[in-house]
């Protein structure tokens, strides 16, 4: 079958390679699409980073590269393994594309995705999306029922901005500031508008400032190029601040303003990969009581998020900005995203 | 009545001035004993900071510098306000010295002390605990019973450390790391061995440390010029890290100690004062779900703090390393901490 694999920095090519093996207790996924995401650029343009370098296979898969990218897959059911029997072929599924040791418990509460030697599928092994066929663990598929599948490889990075949602403490009626409207912050701003908060949105690309706008996620977009963010923000609040920030930008001046806009005892979520060491005015930490949070992919969320897609309150179409085929994911898609990522949101692959 | 004045860096002037008023709904107090705060030396070295500046005088107290100094003493009542019928003159206390505005609310769960333009008695006015007396609404006001005064002084301070254990949110039986053993990490891994976890310190001065093992707070003392601290608090922990940190030394090395110590999903409290900016490994904020999370002073702690001294869960004699008279306070007091501050923990001044 056809998959796209990671070789070096700028170098993916379009394999031929053997399809996966069907296992007892196993579902094989006919990959229908696959979003591209920032990790996927980071890897393309400075990798391999999580991907496994020559002579460090990753500890469970025990591969290193050339591997087979893509995480954010959807497809369809197309053989089950001994022993499943609680899932149909022909069936549209997502994976949550975890690489895990046998031992983790997924027991509710269980912040499965810290534990040691956590990977991901189309990082570390295991196969990708951007390929014809994945084969995963029973406990990692999830119908999606009458979702769209293209619409479906987005339930990944939304349960990533459902994490952090889940992870901010985040209450109906609170309002939500977040930092960069890329497509991890749109998403989240997607979820904290569908949980009944009030969202403002900081952006200064005209592109991503308009997809704010145009998808409903946002009640209010501002420019911190334009306005004091954090001012209009106290405005919008009776002075107080916002209830909870979302740091999707990995830029400094972003966080800053963050810490500004937070009211007291308010809480920041980090939910960006940062390049570099990040610098915090840690007296404004201390003296408004803040609370800076990390959150990392996901853990019991996709359930709910398919719900939220399922129940219409949350729309992913406008999120899709382009659909490519397998063959032309360089060209179109990791060239496209690094030459010109502000108008794009989320190119989706089809092999 | 002799009061010690704040009138620049390095300019602390014993004064002679008026006795504080007595005024309905307040309470006078006579000073037994105040203790010489880090933040005081701040004042001292580099201030005014908290003090407030010839021509901007403190927005609720109307006073800027000379300013009396002291916030950390007890005392006896030695006379009532009209309406105050509740305490008796003779009674020892101590006073919880804010700052603040009439209308903010103390109801539970109030964060009171992050209402806008709090600030504290002996830093920007209502007089000081480096003085014969001073005179406090009632609220403020907190019968210690039979705790000896000198002991008393330390009341506040603890308060601090007792903040910094409930907003880290530790339970007994978890395991506790506290970075820095200066009087707040000393007071911080005191309240955390009363509420019953296992405190591990990290420190570097030989003084520090062993006053950090013969006082009993510290199960564990780590030197970090002698060992990789975050491996032996793994080592102590079945391989996952402390369930919560404390930060008392504002040294960013320190800090990224911390991080890399906590297990995932771990919390880190910042306690102490940071004169500049931290950097902090943000990468790892996330892909362990660290809560950095900062601490502000007191709220509704001074009664749990008092009665873990009533039944003797803390003794906070061995903190007491030094006892002066006010004439003295400047040689005696700020200087020496200055010049020597790894064997004082708290010098308390007598008027």
């Amino acid at each position: 079958m056809k998959a796209a694999r990671f070789y070096a920095a700028e170098d993916i090519r379009i394999d031929d390679i053997p399809e996966p093996e069907l296992r007892p207790g196993t579902v094989m996924v006919d990959i229908a699409w696959n979003g591209i995401c920032g990790s996927d650029l980071h890897e393309y343009l400075e990798g391999p980073i999580f991907i496994p370098a020559p002579g460090h296979p990753h500890p469970i898969t025990r591969e290193e590269l050339p591997i087979t990218m893509g995480h954010e897959f959807s497809g369809t059911i197309s053989a089950l393994g001994a022993g499943v029997t609680d899932l149909q072929i022909g069936q549209s599924v997502v994976v949550e594309p975890y690489i895990m040791r046998d031992d983790v418990s997924m027991e509710p509460g269980e912040e499965y995705q810290l534990a040691p030697d956590t990977n991901f599928v189309g990082l570390a092994g295991h196969g990708g999306g951007l390929s014809e066929k994945v084969v995963a663990d029973r406990k990692w598929i999830h119908p999606v029922g009458d979702i769209p599948l293209d619409q479906a490889a987005l339930i990944e990075p939304l349960a990533v901005s459902h994490h952090a949602f889940t992870r901010s403490g985040a209450k109906a009626g609170q309002v939500a500031l977040i930092g960069g409207a890329g497509p991890i912050g749109l998403l989240t701003a997607a979820v904290l508008k569908a949980e009944g908060l009030t969202v403002i949105v900081s952006e200064i690309s005209a592109a991503r400032k308009e997809k704010a706008t145009t998808t409903g996620v946002a009640d209010h977009v501002f420019d911190p190029t334009e306005v004091n963010v954090a001012e209009e923000v106290r405005k919008l609040t009776d002075g107080k601040g916002a209830d909870v920030a979302f740091e999707c930008s990995s830029v400094n001046p972003v966080l800053d303003m963050l810490i500004d806009a937070v009211k007291p005892t308010g809480t920041i979520v980090n939910v960006s990969i940062w390049g570099r060491p990040a610098t915090i005015d840690m007296v404004k930490i201390v003296t408004k009581e803040i609370a800076l949070i990390g959150t990392m992919a996901y853990a019991h969320d996709h359930h709910a998020v398919i719900k939220l897609v399922q129940d219409g309150k949350i729309d992913l179409e406008p999120f899709i900005t382009s659909r490519i085929a397998l063959d032309d994911v360089v060209k179109e898609g990791f060239k496209r995203l690094v030459n010109n990522n502000e108008t794009e949101v989320k190119i989706l692959v089809h092999p």
